[in-house]
């Protein structure tokens, strides 16, 4: 008999996103004169730059041709993308990652999800709530957990509240855990972490033999020169840390499909005998066995981020987005709102008016005045009463909504 | 203390294809002079086609302009691609497969090695032997294996032995089983299953509870109007089937990456209480959570083989490789060798000669006549004694390879 994963029966009803894109639709099926901002989904709205879509076309011009064509790429990307991602956002910044340390892939929400295949069904995991929900669903789907708790927690994960008291940076955990989630800047609350801060967190993993899985998507978003953009950029992380990159925020990737998680060789985990083992070489073991390579045109089109002029016109778009962000900001304060956030990152966290359940504001703000956000209570307990605001968005949208959020009732 | 997967321990060295890679490459630095014919990867080699290249420039085009730029999409694949599918694979065909049946993503791979996922940890899984190493592999990643035992097989699989005396079509297991993955036109030994071979299996299924996993990524070199293309051609497949299916094969997109898993709403499997559960809300969950689509452009370019002009081109590559397959076949018999397959699929499978060893007569085909395939024991303990050829390649190199095996001392 075919059985299923009851894990899979612990879960909440509907993943955030694809909540809010329901609720979304069917106000807009209901009230089709309405103009409907959205700023919730966090995703981007420039169009590629230039020379990503110059390159994008070349890669599909190979493909058109025998002596070009490319079947099966090798599954931890192509060099030439591989070499480019280890030169510029690594060893140009002083940090000594090799290109053999990248793996290239079709996504960091695929890969944060996937990562935990190569670890035992015994960690213990610690997360920071509210965070991504991508990191305590798929610890659910595992078997890692056991049922949702009335407070919201998942019984067996180790939750590191983050809120006003802490300037939404997680505390050291009471508990020992084996496998930390973090993320800076951090989404949804726009937090970044100092150098201080991560080394911090590296000596722990170190002292207590943890595996950091440090999910650095929006690390384009930094501007402050103080404030790393790697977990590697600490001493000691590479034998306990391991690193999430995407293009899909740094060069408008979302649709286009391209990521990375960086594994180097110096990382190591345990067999049940205390045995150390390097967890590149199981990664890489799921790599080959369960994926096939990122499309070759594509992997073209990301490296193309990395040319002279590609860094330029991908920079001019993080930048707009960035001064979205500020103009947020700035108008959410000047409306009322506690405002955190928003700097070094693309997020603007608020505090809902009048302590309002996260989802009724999100209900308000959507029938009232048409803009989209995302529920602060989607990313975990702590984010209740709490809504999070996107900057990717178009100029014109964030100057309306901001208007129209400024008239709310 | 972080805890790897020990699952992982169990695996053998290298997956199959690294390792030939490995091999060969070593070679040729070797030998930079020879000339190596590669028909070992099973990786196509003719270039996507004309219809194909224009609507991924157009795909590609749409990413450049803000009105047409494409961020996240739905995670299960556009409707353009899910219904172009439905009714050119399935309802054309007299299938009743809807488009919300049809999950697109990145590879077929990605897909039989991920499925296990929605399924509990106490299924029995049953595989073919020889067979595509991923089913295997993932089985063991997953947990649901003892230790490999001195006759190749893993400890908690049950392995149904395809050879000359079943004509290399899987008899029911004795053990009963839980999942079972079934791949026609098959993956080594090119052997097609007739509606009756399916109906019982299917029958079987029924009976037993169980659920059919059937990879049918090769059923575009299906010509014989008798054979079924689909396991839902096959009365009350779809209350205990999934099938998937790859434009790797079909339309030469191994290197751009385009796949799709279909699932019907009446496919249920069970929880511990014996309740049926619809499978495909479990998928869906996963692929939601764990997966953020194919990339716009890919699904752009996918969905072109469906149009009347795509059609053609894609068939005449297609017969381009079966017109392979049949001079290899030939050839190869003339040779001397005991030959299957080939017909109504891309593969010739053959028996080595003087019981040679797979791994020992693809070292002398590399070394004396630098014609790379694939050993048939790679593909499980029943494949030792035979070897692949496949005919996925250039017509000349076809020609010369079998000069060059004819000539073999």
């Amino acid at each position: 008999m075919a059985l299923i994963n009851e894990n899979y029966l612990k879960l909440q009803a509907g993943y955030l996103f694809p909540e809010i894109g329901r609720r979304v639709r069917e106000f807009a099926e209901a009230n089709p004169d309405k103009k409907v901002i959205r700023m919730g989904i966090g995703d981007v709205t420039q169009p590629l730059v230039p020379e990503v879509v110059k390159a994008f076309h070349q890669g599909v011009d190979d493909m058109a041709n025998a002596e070009t064509f490319k079947g099966y790429g090798p599954e931890q990307g192509y060099d030439f993308l591989r070499e480019a991602i280890a030169l510029n956002d690594y060893k140009n910044r002083g940090v000594d990652i090799s290109a053999d340390d990248i793996f290239v892939s079709d996504g960091s929400k695929c890969d944060t999800g996937n990562i935990q295949e190569v670890f035992g069904s015994g960690n213990k995991i610690a997360i920071c709530d509210p965070v991504y929900p991508v990191y305590a669903d798929t610890t659910v789907m595992s078997g890692k957990t056991g049922e949702i708790q009335p407070n919201g927690y998942f019984d067996g994960i180790i939750y590191m509240p983050c809120n006003e008291a802490n300037s939404f940076i997680p505390e050291l955990p009471t508990e020992r855990p084996d496998l930390i989630f973090l993320c800076f800047p951090n989404n949804p609350t726009g937090t970044v972490a100092s150098k201080e801060e991560l080394t911090k967190w590296v000596n722990y993993a170190r002292a207590n033999k943890c595996v950091i899985l440090y999910d650095a998507a929006y690390e384009a978003f930094i501007t402050d020169d103080s404030i790393p953009h790697s977990i590697f950029e600490i001493e000691g992380a590479k034998e306990v840390a391991l690193e999430f990159r995407s293009f899909s925020k740094t060069a408008g990737f979302t649709g286009t499909r391209c990521a990375f998680t960086v594994i180097p060789s110096e990382l190591k985990a345990y067999d049940s005998e205390g045995k150390a083992h390097p967890v590149k070489p199981l990664w890489n073991r799921r790599h080959t066995t369960k994926f096939n390579g990122v499309s070759y045109p594509v992997q073209k089109a990301a490296a193309a981020i990395y040319t002279e002029e590609g860094k330029k016109q991908v920079k001019e778009v993080i930048n707009y987005y960035l001064e979205n962000a500020r103009i947020m900001r700035e108008s959410l304060k000047e409306t009322g709102f506690a405002v955190f956030g928003g700097v070094n990152a693309p997020y603007v966290w608020v505090k809902t008016p009048d302590n309002m359940k996260s989802w009724d504001f999100f209900d308000k703000l959507l029938f009232e005045a048409n803009v989209v956000g995302t529920p602060g209570s989607g990313f975990g307990p702590s984010g209740e009463g709490y809504f999070r605001f996107s900057a990717f968005a178009d100029r014109d949208n964030v100057l309306e909504a901001m208007e129209r959020v400024k008239n709310l009732k």
